[in-house]
C-alpha cells in the first residue's frame, strides 16, 4: 500500500540481491527501513520484531534461507539455517510452514542451483501472500459495497481491532484489505481504530498505515466501541484472526470477544477475515486453544515520544501493583456474522468452512 | 482507608483550622498532601483535580465556603464564594448540591455565627458521605460473604472498572466499600482492576488504593476482562456509577457496558454500587443521558515515570491520527444483577428503586 503517495510492500529485494524491510520497531514514531544481508540479519529482524505479523515473518525467514544458500549451499547449512530461523519465534505457525517449504524445495536440488531456487521461492512466498490478501480484499469489498449503498453517501463506519493490515503481511493485509479496496474504489469509508491495549497495535500500526494511505480513521480507546455501536455509529466490524478452529471459533487479539458481544447486542455485522492456513482443522473448538500469557510490562509501561521528539518508555501504573496480560481471547462462532477468506465468504461454522475448503 | 498501615480520609481538618487533602494529581507516582487555607485554595484544588470524585469535590467546596465566611461573613461574600466554587466544575451535580446546602444553612444566620456553622456543616457533609459509603459497604459485604462461602477457601475474584473507591469519596468508596469490608473481615478477596483507558483511573487510583490498604489485586488491560470471565476466573463484578435513570439504566465510565455484556454472556453477577443522590428521577432511560466528549489528548498521550523517576508525558499514537474520547457509556438495566445502595440491595428497575426510595 502507499506511504504518503509512494507504494510499498513490507519486504522487497534490492538490485544488489539484498532485502529491505520496513523497520516496524520504529513505527509509528519514525518511518525507517533496514537492509538484511544474511540469514543472521533475517533471524535478528524477526527476533527483535523489526518484522512482525505471521505472513511477513514467514517471508523474511524464506529470504534468510536464501542468504544461507548463497553463503554455503550444503545440506548441513540448510538445516542449520532452518533451525536458527525457526528458533526466533517458536510458536509462529507460519514461520514453521515457510521454513518447511523452503527446505523441501531445496533439499532435492544440487548445491549449485540452491541459491537461485531459494531466492525465487522466497519471492513466490511473498507474491502468494499478496495474492491471498488481494482475494480476501475483493471478497470483502463486495460486503462493503453493499453496506455503503445503504448509507446514502454518508461514510461507511467500520470498526477494527488490533492490526490485521498490510504491515503484518507483505501487502494489503487481511481485515484491512477490503477497506483499502473500498477506499481506492472511491467508496467513502471511515475506520474506528481500537487502540488495542496493551501493545497498542491499533493506535500505532493500524492508524499509521491507514493514515499513510489516506484512509479516514479515528483512534478510540478499546472501551469506546460498545458505546459507538449503541449510538448507531458503527456499520460493521472486521477483524483478523490468529487461529480459527473447525467449528468456527476465532482466536484473536485480547478484547475481540468484547467487541463481538457488543456487535451482537446492537445488530452490527461482525466479520473475520482470514487466509485459509489460519484454519486449524485439528482443534474442535476454541476451548482447545491455549492462550499465551505475555509480559506484565506490556500493561505497566508505555512507549511514546517525549516533547523533545525522543522516544521513551514510562511506567504508568501504581508502583508495586502486579499485572496480568493474556494475549488473545476466543470469540465463539455464534457471534461471527461470516468469514471472509481468499476463496469467498462463508458462514462461521464447520459446514461453511468445509464448503469452501473441502480438501 | 489505610495507606501503608496509617488510616486516612481524602480530606481532613487540622488543628489550625486549615484543611488537608491528598494531592491526587501526584498519584500513583507519589503520595503527597496539600494544605488548603482559603476559598481560593479550595477552588484551585477542585479545578486542577488535586481533589476529584463527586463526593470529595462537594466536601472540598463546603470547606471553601467556610474559609470565605472566616474572611468576610457577609451575604455578598457568601454568594461570591458560592459562584466562584460552582464555576470550577460546572457539570458536577454533587458540587452544586453541596454549595446550595451550605448557602441555605448560612443564609438565615447572623454574620458572627457563620464561620463556625459553615465549618461544622462541611464536617457534617464529610461524615454523611462516610456514613453512606459505609452502609453501601455493609450491604455489599453480605453479597461478597455469600459468594465467598461457595469458593471453599479460594479467593473471591471481583472485577471492577474505573475508580469508585475511597479516593473518589471521603472514605470507603462506593464499589470498593464492600471489598474493603470483606478484606477487613478476613474474607480472601482478589480484585481484577481494569486499567480503564484512556485516563487509567484503574491502573493508577484503584490499584494504588487497594495496594496501599493491602488488598490483593491484579491490573489488566480493559480488553482482558471478557477472557477471564470465559475462563471462570471472575466470580462477580462491582462498579460505581455517575448517574442511574428511573428505569435502572447506568451511566458509568466508558467500557462498563462491554464488561456488563461479558458478565451476562458468562453468567457472572454484575452489581452497581450507588449512593441514592446518583439516581436521576427526572430521566426515563439511559437514552436521555448526554455523553461527555472529552479531549483527544487523553487517548493520544500517556503520563508515567521515566527510568530517572521523573514524571513525563509521551505521545503514544501514530502522529497526525485523530482520536475520539467519549467519557461514559450506558449499561442497560437488563444487564445489571442488582443495585447496592445505602438502604440495601434492590433490583435494577424502577420498582426496585421505588421500594427503597419511595419518597
Amino acid at each position: 500500500m502507499k506511504i504518503h503517495g509512494k507504494p510499498y510492500r513490507t519486504i522487497w529485494t534490492r538490485p544488489d540481491e539484498t532485502v529491505e524491510v520496513i523497520d516496524q520497531t520504529k513505527l509509528p514514531h519514525e518511518f525507517a527501513t533496514a537492509v538484511l544481508r544474511s540469514a543472521e540479519d533475517c533471524a535478528q529482524a524477526i527476533k527483535t520484531m523489526v518484522v512482525r505479523g505471521a505472513p511477513l515473518i514467514g517471508a523474511t525467514a524464506a529470504y534468510g534461507i536464501a542468504f544461507a544458500m548463497r553463503q554455503e549451499p550444503s545440506s548441513k547449512a540448510l538445516v542449520a539455517a532452518h533451525d536458527m530461523l525457526l528458533a526466533t519465534r517458536p510458536t509462529a505457525v507460519n514461520l514453521r510452514w515457510a521454513l518447511r517449504r523452503m527446505h523441501d524445495v531445496l533439499h532435492a536440488h544440487s548445491h549449485g542451483d540452491r541459491f537461485v531456487l531459494a531466492w525465487n521461492e522466497a519471492a513466490a512466498i511473498c507474491d502468494e501472500d499478496v495474492a491471498v490478501c488481494h482475494s480476501i480484499g475483493e471478497h470483502g469489498l463486495k460486503i462493503l459495497r453493499d453496506a455503503a449503498a445503504k448509507k446514502n453517501g454518508a461514510p461507511l463506519n467500520i470498526l477494527t481491532h488490533c492490526n490485521a493490515g498490510w504491515l503484518a503481511c507483505v501487502d494489503w493485509g487481511t481485515a484491512l484489505a477490503p477497506i483499502y479496496m473500498a477506499h481506492d474504489a472511491g467508496i467513502s469509508v471511515h475506520v474506528w481504530v481500537d487502540e488495542t491495549r496493551p501493545r497498542n497495535q491499533g493506535a500505532s500500526l493500524t492508524a499509521y498505515e491507514l493514515g499513510a494511505h489516506g484512509v479516514k480513521h479515528t483512534i478510540i480507546a478499546d472501551n469506546a466501541g460498545g458505546h459507538y455501536m449503541q449510538a448507531g455509529r458503527v456499520d460493521l466490524c472486521i477483524v483478523g484472526t490468529d487461529r480459527v478452529t473447525k467449528n468456527g471459533d476465532v482466536a484473536n487479539k485480547i478484547g475481540t470477544y468484547l467487541k463481538a458481544l457488543a456487535a451482537k447486542d446492537n445488530g452490527v455485522p461482525f466479520y473475520v477475515a482470514l487466509p485459509s492456513p489460519t484454519i486449524d482443522w485439528t482443534l474442535a473448538s476454541g476451548a482447545d486453544i491455549p492462550i499465551e500469557e505475555r509480559s506484565a510490562d506490556e500493561v505497566l509501561k508505555m512507549t511514546g515520544r517525549l516533547p523533545s521528539g525522543e522516544v521513551a518508555t514510562v511506567e504508568i501504573a501504581a508502583p508495586g501493583s502486579p499485572a496480568a496480560n493474556p494475549g488473545f481471547d476466543v470469540t465463539p462462532a455464534r457471534l461471527v456474522t461470516a468469514f471472509i477468506t481468499e476463496r469467498g465468504v462463508c458462514a462461521a461454522c464447520e459446514e461453511g468452512l468445509r464448503n469452501l475448503f473441502p480438501q
